[in-house]
């Protein structure tokens, strides 16, 4: 882990960017870390839109972590932002967009073809992060994993026992694989839903939902589409992680 | 409206016993409460199994309500407790109990003569109360409403202007013509839903929430069953009534 650049924020909290071999990275913490008083880590799950795009919202939610004594990291997804396509998820990102544009139902092929090897290729990206990210003064576990692609955070939550819980956004697509995925996960889940979130599948995300294995699951759903998320399921999700990481 | 007893709870919660006519009821006021300080009002709901049976969770809610500063009260429902059956629900009711005991669903039928009746006679007595109510010092709007029957919260929403936010409990079943109501709701609503309530039939609760015309409304739902609603998801609701009636 290599740091490129970094900066104080005016609510105090501290702006790292980073790579990590080839990957572009971000880490808030908030001006009281220290490697005497290290806090927990919240990773920042984000659609695959690039880090330069989702970089407004995601220092958002950085800043309100912060503000509730968690660091938080997140990670240029594969084939997002300066990183390379690979051809098969560019043909199944325009399948989904000849779908959408003639109103049609997205095919299970070009869900899983999205989908699947985004989530292979991700998550032991998180995970190596998540080893570097660790061993920084300031930054501690337990881990919680935050937001979307939903089915990374599924994947994560199974294979990963430094996350202990997840607040999933449910606002992408969810191949079929992952509602068995799903019921292995035994880590307590907050899942925000947007339930007029047009691009969403809301069955799906309420049969994802059921099949968690977690003992303690809750879903928040709320009105005002894809990005509009009222400020308090915002802050029922910050206590969510506030209740499990500290 | 006769008050019969009063006594002040340990902390410092004022309960009095009422009767409205031939309704029996309890008003709850926080110890801080007065004619120059007057509190918002919550009516608390509740399932018609009678008010002395419901009372260790109406108490527990009514001092929770207090801390946050709102008087609550509740009456007996229509049929419940002491106050007179009437025979057409007791036919449903007995409709109800073979369906469930030999594993069939409750016909529309037997819902509708079950709760349509119920939510006809009560909600003229709750505005009947909240006219008593709302003339007594230290008792103020906005109101509130909070709990089950879900069908009754609905009717008042739309009937009685009064209220201005309703937590509403999904944990009773729904009658048809329920849902067209439902689409006439446009004050803020948050909804409780248990996930695994086995007496609780979950698409008619997602279906109800659907209808909900309102611009703000939430579904929180959360596992434990019908009685256990887990203390964050209580905490939800709590703040949905500080956000709306403060």
């Amino acid at each position: 882990m290599h740091f490129a650049s970094q900066q104080r924020l005016d609510d105090g909290v501290l702006e790292r960017e980073f790579t990590l071999g080839e990957i572009p990275g971000i880490l808030w913490t908030p001006g009281s870390a220290s490697e005497s008083a290290p806090v927990p880590l919240i990773l920042l799950g984000h659609p695959p839109l690039g880090l330069r795009t989702m970089y407004p919202r995601l220092v958002a939610r950085a800043r309100r972590a912060a503000a509730d004594g968690f660091a938080t990291a997140t990670i240029e997804l594969p084939g997002s932002g300066e990183r390379p396509r690979w051809p098969a998820a560019e043909l199944a990102r325009a399948g989904m967009r000849r779908a959408l544009q003639a109103g049609e139902p997205v095919s299970d092929e070009i869900v899983d073809a999205l989908i699947l090897p985004l989530v292979d290729k991700a998550v032991p990206e998180w995970q190596a992060a998540l080893d570097s990210l660790l061993s920084l003064p300031g930054v501690c576990g337990p881990v919680g994993y935050s937001g979307g692609v939903i089915s990374i955070g599924v994947r994560l939550a199974v294979v990963e026992p430094r996350i202990t819980a997840a607040a999933l956004f449910a606002g992408s697509f969810v191949p079929r694989a992952m509602f068995q995925e799903a019921r292995q996960v035994t880590i307590p889940v907050h899942v925000l839903l947007q339930w007029d979130d047009e691009g969403n599948d809301r069955q799906a995300a309420l049969d994802l939902f059921d099949a968690f294995g977690s003992e303690e699951k809750s879903l928040y759903a709320s009105m005002g589409g894809h990005t509009g998320v009222p400020q308090f399921a915002g802050d029922a999700a910050a206590r969510f992680f506030t209740r499990h990481l500290t």
